[in-house]
């Protein structure tokens, strides 16, 4: 591992995305979204995914010169047509419309069908909070996860985010994956040597499994909760959802349909619509209550919660976003650490384009 | 354990609500709400509970003629003050507000003040579907519930409901606590006499335990994925997410100032807010695309996914709402099972207000 600076690994993905072929600004708001996920601890959301989305660019899978455009509207709602963009693109510029819908209508819901993966949810949520409002994101993703009492693999890991603007404090930020840990948790163990604990997947029969390898094997993730016993199928549920409201709603590809992010996949035949989908929402709190009011309890909320009685054998309780926002401060100062492997990739990729990728950072 | 007529049992229902006061339109919402419960096998929030609802309202603590109203909106949002009435009398009218909103709006979203225990939350949100849209339904509840790496009870077990109309398959209903077991199922095993498996509560310190009766020695039930290694974190954050939209919205209480619905304990000191929280919403599926190609895709997601392939050992794959729609006909025809106590309970009830519980039903 060694560490990188920050600006220059925005930079430097900012110019692969302009290499491709993007317009500044949405090579700007890609290299963003890539840099928050390395800076809040989202490994696999941040440079470590830039070449996967070059090469479904090559495949022409993805579009760098999208025309979004808005199909269909109500005061609150809208679906967007990605035009097989970066969800890194269409998603901010989806949550921009819920935005000013929220700002007439007291709420703003986008459904964003024909794009492509998104990065992490939580950029996209976050992007409410200087406006007063509360944002929410989700997305469907490739399949890998099976409903409780199966074995196919039939829902991505599909995230929800909610940012909730306070005042003193910092904002309280939800993102998460539907599932009982993210792949990137899966593919540390892997690296490690190491077994998964139970609940975590299942092998390609559908009997519970600690092989970290499980789904290499054509076994499945657990949706959020592990086994029936364990409320698994309350995460098979909460990703069900995020499947309809992402594409059910949008008109794009929802269940066993959506594409796969890497490239070496084929899609699906016969899709049932067009590209992933996401929903992003936002909601203008003072269409609520006095936005200072509401925000003074949202401080209230967070620092009871934060003086809660820790349980024997821990030290704190903490907010939804202060692991992120913690060490993003951290890698701020000292850099994102990127593995050897990530390196080379970028290095590649800088040579595909003619850039030069420098791997003895001043960090 | 005997079976009684679901109509006799909904129409004492609404005979003692009628007795408390409420208004003949209140008592049959009312009533209807608890009957639901029953018929689809939550039998913690069916007539079981109907005793419950009268003692709060001999302490005052719940007013059976509120004069519910809207003290602030915008097209797609309203904060309605319940008056210190039912929840199952406030949520369905917030929800009806949430609808009306939706038809010139495409959405709508209504947050709850001022209200008491509202019953299942499925209730709620199944209004929504006959009017082609989906239906949000959210409430904070009593704390029982400790966030990740405490063991202070600072949540309810604040459920989450959306239901999703088809066409030709049944609707999608998903109603779930986010807690990785509603708190009837710890009952269940005490009465049994048996042990809980790890991840549904811990005790008093904090430590894991397979004790059933936890929460009545000071321990806490702890949030959907139990440890913070099977994603218990998540279910905190959903948790905390249902509590701040139900109550930091809408400006009810929250957290550890939630009331408790028991009548022998007294409500927190120094409130921050009016009574429990709920929050609404109302999504018009035609303010995304037509109503019957959504419908359509929604039928061909729960035939796919009904059509998965069982794991091993198992039959088959359930649709959300499917356990409680058949057991729905079950019990409409062969009746719902009460308990001894519960039997006595309602006999009690009926001489309270001179009424008659006849406890040797036809079934």
């Amino acid at each position: 591992m060694i560490n990188f600076d920050s600006d220059y690994l925005k930079e430097f993905t900012f110019q692969i995305f302009k290499s491709m072929g993007c317009p500044d600004n949405h090579a700007m708001v890609a290299a963003d979204c890539l840099n928050q996920a390395d800076l809040r601890g989202v490994d696999s959301h941040g440079v470590a995914r830039l070449s996967g989305y070059v090469r479904l660019w090559e495949l022409k899978r993805l579009n760098a010169t999208p025309e979004m455009k808005i199909i269909h509207e109500t005061p609150s709602t809208a679906v967007l047509d990605g035009d097989l963009g970066l969800g890194l693109v269409t998603a901010p510029h989806a949550m921009q419309i819920a935005i000013d819908k929220a700002k007439i209508a007291g709420t703003g819901w986008v459904a964003v069908q024909n794009s492509n993966h998104y990065g992490i949810a939580g950029y996209h949520s976050m992007l409410a909070l200087e406006h007063d409002m509360i944002g929410i994101s989700m997305t469907n993703a490739s399949p890998l996860v099976a409903p409780t009492f199966s074995k196919s693999r039939f829902l991505g890991t599909n995230p929800i985010a909610v940012a909730i603007p306070a005042l003193n404090q910092p904002p309280f930020v939800i993102d998460m994956a539907t599932t009982t840990v993210a792949n990137g948790k899966l593919e540390v163990l892997q690296r490690k040597g190491e077994d998964a604990p139970l609940g975590w997947a299942q092998d390609k029969d559908g009997n519970p499994t600690t092989d970290a390898f499980a789904l290499r094997k054509g076994g499945s993730m657990l949706p959020l909760g592990g086994d029936r016993e364990h409320g698994g199928h309350k995460g098979y549920c909460l990703g069900a959802m995020v499947d309809i409201f992402s594409a059910v709603l949008s008109g794009a590809n929802y269940g066993p349909w959506v594409p796969p992010f890497v490239a070496f996949l084929e899609p699906p035949a016969n899709p049932v619509g067009n590209g992933i989908g996401h929903f992003l929402g936002a909601i203008r709190v003072d269409a609520f209550r006095p936005a200072s009011e509401f925000k003074e309890h949202m401080d209230n909320w967070i620092e009871t919660f934060r003086n809660a009685e820790p349980a024997a054998g821990y030290e704190k309780v903490l907010i939804p976003g202060d692991p992120e926002r913690e060490l993003t401060i951290e890698r701020l100062k000292n850099g994102i650490p990127l593995h050897e492997q990530v390196i080379n990739d970028l290095q590649e990729l800088a040579a595909k384009f003619g850039l030069v990728f420098n791997d003895s950072p001043k960090q």
